[in-house]
């Protein structure tokens, strides 16, 4: 299978801990690095992680506040002394560009590439990046202000042509894309040799959602079905379920219900409240309604 | 003697390694808080030292790198969540303010502090703050634009009173401050206790230089004079000099000979290239010149 790897930078909440960085992930989609969130640090997590900032080319943030994208000024500030040509795309909700441009302007006098910022809406999803493999679409969220996850689905890819099959029936070369496609092959003779002998299927598109940071929405369900694997905020326990309710957020458990809902192979959680020292008390409730859980922590990678 | 402890929370330069955080130091006068500079991640790493926002009132910002005020945002930002009411003052060269007011405006709707922007002029050595136990005055430094460093120095304090002995002479409670002052005791039959029965001699009061970034300066020397910790900025080492000269940065020996003609007690290194995955050459090189030199390190924490 093609790579498609998760890391974790940062999954803390706004207040700083001794223990977690604010937001920030990479989804490592076959040697392309896709950031989601950029809290304070993730320029210093992406190093530890031995990421490639040469590999880097879109951003992704969900929503404009400080703990999801203070990490911006520097990175880019980074790239910069690193002397970067290539375009750096970053999707957002509307208002960024306007925030960032007078400090960058200031701090970066010159800059060696240019920054392209893609603003978008957050009320209907929307398709955001496409390339050959996968697309980005957001997934409108419900915070204090606009906000959307975003679902990183691969294409369907061809069947894979079994070589030692091809090479034994003699197929052109010519025949090889029709194969992948699908189709039959005719020997010369007229003989028909059906496809599933010369291929094994595609391996199945995978997905990757991830929310945070929001009210649990039911609204995402039916986006984020069948998911392979589900990052979901749960900055609070059940016991402040009311706290959540009021600052916009999930608790453990109702990012576990989310999940089964929505027939998910995993559930990963995260964006923890820093009044939590022992977060398993977060695992054990979310297990409880959904078993494949497991907690994000720092410089954490998972193949997807 | 009384608390003076320095706390490195990141000795990097601008590229982010995985070893360090970009430049911040507090320095702990009797459990006043002063930060200086502070790049990404300096709340963080504030936490990790276990020390308290709320003995924090001062920062000193060197320069408008952004390797030295790119934490700002967020700790600023986590100040007010966490309820902050005391006004945080900040001093710096000028500009600073207006860089941030957009981006704090936005990111902190309703602030519960107010932050009091401090700016100095960078030509004159001045004395930037003062209490009754310390000053602070800025010196003046040579880099890319317009930097200063800091000296910070205790007040002489009053001599100590031996308690055993103005309880022995009976000395009334209303003498004692005369006593502290150095006066001599008289008693009720005109027999006169010297001084130096009734007191042990004040602690000198101890300095703190702080060098970051900036060519050697021999203008620095006269104000460092003395100082029971010099920290200086050594971002290279020998054989990269040129490089240094034309970045306006110092190399590991060229700081060890300004430590050595200040007659500084101990020099502390830092500010350090990316380049070098091994620190200890630049210790060498300095331990060459001055001998008292030791490498900053992220979390270290010296008492002065």
């Amino acid at each position: 299978m093609e790579k498609m790897d998760l890391h974790i930078l940062g999954c803390g909440s706004a207040l700083p801990t001794t223990k977690h960085f604010p937001t920030s992930q990479v989804l490592n989609i076959r040697d392309k690095l896709f950031m989601i969130d950029c809290g304070e640090g993730a320029q210093l997590q992406f190093r530890k992680s031995r990421l490639k900032f040469s590999r880097l080319n879109h951003i992704f943030i969900s929503h404009l506040h400080g703990d999801h994208c203070f990490g911006l000024l520097g990175l880019i500030s980074t790239l910069n002394l690193l002397g970067r040509t290539a375009e750096l795309h970053i999707h957002s909700p509307k208002g960024l560009e306007e925030l960032l441009h007078p400090m960058l302007d200031f701090f970066n006098k010159q800059m060696t590439y240019r920054i392209a910022f893609h603003p978008f809406e957050t009320r209907e999803p929307a398709l955001i990046y496409e390339d050959r493999s996968v697309t980005v679409t957001t997934i409108p969220l419900r915070h204090r202000l606009p906000t959307c996850g975003f679902l990183f689905a691969e294409k369907p890819s061809l069947n894979h042509i079994l070589r030692e099959m091809t090479d034994f029936y003699q197929v052109p070369v010519y025949e090889l894309n029709k194969i992948k496609n699908g189709a039959d092959f005719i020997t010369p003779d007229g003989t028909v040799i059906p496809n599933n002998r010369l291929t094994r299927p595609a391996d199945p598109p995978r997905k990757y959602a991830y929310c945070s940071d929001t009210l649990p929405l039911a609204s995402v369900i039916e986006q984020i079905k069948g998911a392979d694997l589900l990052f979901h905020e749960a900055t609070f326990a059940d016991e402040d379920a009311p706290r959540a309710k009021e600052t916009y957020h999930t608790t453990a458990s109702q990012a576990a219900s989310l999940a089964h809902e929505a027939g998910v192979k995993r559930l990963l959680i995260g964006h923890f409240s820093a009044r939590y020292d022992d977060e398993s008390l977060l695992l054990e409730q979310a297990r409880k309604v959904f078993p494949s859980t497991s907690l994000a922590k720092e410089n954490l990678s998972i193949s997807i």
